[in-house]
C-alpha cells in the first residue's frame, strides 16, 4: 500500500505543479545526444545508456510534471540488460518524486493475468511502477485480475480503449449495432473505475484515448466521468492542446497528456538544434516541457486557476 | 536468418516426431516441486527455480514435442532477475533443438511495435524466440512490423484472434453486420499469412485460437488455409483432443496444440501423485506428454501416417 488512492496522487501532483504533462521515456539508440554513444553499441552499452539518458530526463523533468511513462518495449528490445535499465529508471523516476506508468499493453488470462498485475503494480512489486497500460482484447475477465491488484496496492491501470494510431480504427471503430467496439471498451472500464473512486471522484482504472481523435476525446469524457485519461498522440502524432482540452473537468483533473520524442529528442528538433545542439540537450528538454505546459494551461484555463 | 521459414521448421518437427504438443513454460512458485524450493523465496531464488524447473522440464520433453512456450508474465512477475531466467531458458531449449515460442501477448504502434519485433524475434535478436505472441487490439498498423521482422527473420508470430477464456466473448465475438470481430481479425491475419507462405504452405503469421471453443476452430480452419494454429485451452481448461483435431489439415498439419500446467505439474494432478509424487515429478512430466501426444494421434489420424 502506497496509502493513498492512484487517482488521488496523481491529481494532487496535477494540482500542485498545475502540469497534466506526462514525459514518456522512448530512448532510441540512434536519437541520443551524441555524448551517450561513447562506450559501443553491444546491448549492455545501450541499456547503460538507455538508463543514463533516462534518468538524466528525469532530473530535468521532475520538478515540472507529475508523472514519467517509460516505454517497457525499447528496454525490452535490449533484452535481460535492457530490463535492468529499466527497473533502474523506475527506481530513479519515484526517488525524484515522480508517479510512474509503464507503458507495457500487457494483458492475458486468468492467472497470467494476475501475474503481470502483481509484478508490475504497486511499489511493494518487483517492478514497483504506479500504473501499467493495459490492453482489453482478451475480454473482461482478463481485466479483473489488473483492477483487482491495482485497487489492493493503490496502484493505476489505464485500459486501452481508443489508440492514438491511424490503424485503430480497424476493430475499435467497428460498429455492433450503432455503437463502435472502442465505446463497449469504454462503458466496461467506466464501470470498474467507478467501483474503486477516490477523493477527487476518479478511479484507479482509467483508459488510453488518442489526442488524434479529438471527437472521441469529447464523447468519451462526457461518457466515462469516474475515468481518469491518459492522452498520447500530442506532438509528434498530430494532436494539439485544443484536441486535448476536452479530455479535462471543469477543475482541469481527469487527464493527462503525454508526449515522448517532442520533449525527449527536442534537441533535435530543426527550431531547437540551432537554439541548443545536442550539447545543451538538457536545456533543450526542460524547454520543451515548459512550452508543453505553457501550451496546455492556455487551452485548459482551469490548470491555471 | 535462420535459413528456413518458421512454419517449414515446425511442420518439419511436427512430421519428425509425429507430435504436435507444445509444452507451456508455467512456473509458478507455490507448484513446484519442493526440492525447489531449498534457497527461500527471494526473487532471486524463485527466479533460479523458475530456470531450474523450466530446463529440467525441457530435458524431458525436447525429444517428445517440437516446441515449448514460456509464459512471459511468470518471469516478468519476478523483475530483472525473472527476465535473466527466461533468457537462459530459451537458450537452453534451443540447444536442445526446440523452437521457442514467446507467449508474450505483446503490441504497440509504429516504432514501438518494431522494437518489441527485432528485441523478440529471430535468433539474432536479443531474446532470440523463434515466435511470439502478439495482441491485435491496436489494428492491422499494430501488426506489420511485426509481420515484417518476422518475414525477414525467418521468426513467427501468433496473433490473438479468438482465445480461449470465457471472457473472450466480450469483445472478440462482438458482431459487426453478421460477422464477429475475431472473423474480422481471422481474415486480416490469413491475408498476413499468404503473403510469406513456406515450402509447407504455411505463413508466417500464425493465430491463436482456443481448443474451449470447436465450432471457432473448425470455421477458422477453414477460412485461414495459410495460417498456423497455436491452440491454447487442451486439458486444465477443458479442451478434448475431439476439440482441437479440427484445427488440423488432411496431413496432419496446421495446428499446434499448448499444454502448460497438465503437463509440467502433472506430478500434482490426483491420478499422477500416487504413481509418481513429487520426487520423481520428471517422470510424471514424461508420461503426460506422452498421454497428450497419444491422445492426439488417435483423434487426428494423419499425424500417424
Amino acid at each position: 500500500m502506497n496509502g493513498r488512492h492512484f487517482a488521488d496522487r496523481i491529481s494532487d501532483a496535477v494540482r500542485r505543479l498545475r502540469s497534466p504533462v506526462v514525459v514518456g521515456l522512448d530512448p532510441r539508440w540512434n536519437q541520443l545526444p551524441a555524448s551517450f554513444h561513447g562506450s559501443g553499441d553491444s546491448l549492455a552499452a545501450q541499456a547503460r545508456a538507455f538508463e543514463d539518458f533516462s534518468k538524466a530526463v528525469i532530473d530535468v523533468v521532475s520538478p515540472l510534471v507529475p508523472a514519467v511513462k517509460p516505454q517497457a518495449a525499447v528496454f525490452e528490445e535490449l533484452g535481460p540488460a535492457g530490463m535492468a535499465a529499466l527497473a533502474a529508471v523506475i527506481d530513479h523516476a519515484q526517488s525524484r518524486g515522480l508517479l510512474v506508468i509503464l507503458d507495457g499493453k500487457r494483458n492475458d488470462i486468468g492467472s497470467t493475468a494476475e501475474a503481470y498485475a502483481r509484478g508490475y503494480l504497486g511499489r511493494e512489486s518487483a517492478w514497483h511502477a504506479d500504473a501499467l497500460t493495459v490492453s482489453p482484447y482478451l475480454g473482461d475477465d482478463s481485466l479483473t485480475p489488473f483492477v483487482d491488484v491495482a485497487a489492493a496496492r493503490d496502484a493505476g491501470v489505464f485500459v486501452l480503449v481508443k489508440t492514438s494510431n491511424p490503424g485503430s480504427g480497424m476493430l475499435q471503430d467497428m460498429l455492433s449495432g450503432r455503437q463502435p467496439m472502442y465505446r463497449t471498451v469504454a462503458m466496461h472500464v467506466e464501470r470498474l473505475a467507478e467501483q474503486h473512486v477516490g477523493v477527487c471522484g476518479y478511479g484507479c482504472v482509467g483508459a488510453v484515448v488518442g489526442a488524434t481523435y479529438p471527437h472521441q476525446v469529447t464523447e468519451l469524457r462526457a461518457a466515462m466521468p469516474h475515468t481518469w485519461f491518459l492522452v498520447p498522440g500530442y506532438g509528434s502524432q498530430g494532436g494539439t492542446a485544443a484536441d486535448v482540452a476536452a479530455a479535462f473537468d471543469s477543475r482541469g483533473l481527469g487527464a493527462i497528456v503525454n508526449n515522448s520524442r517532442g520533449i525527449i529528442f527536442a534537441h533535435a528538433r530543426p527550431e531547437d538544434a540551432e537554439r541548443f545542439g545536442a550539447a545543451r540537450w538538457q536545456e533543450a528538454v526542460e524547454a520543451a516541457t515548459r512550452a508543453m505546459i505553457d501550451d496546455l494551461r492556455t487551452a485548459v484555463p482551469a490548470l491555471g486557476k
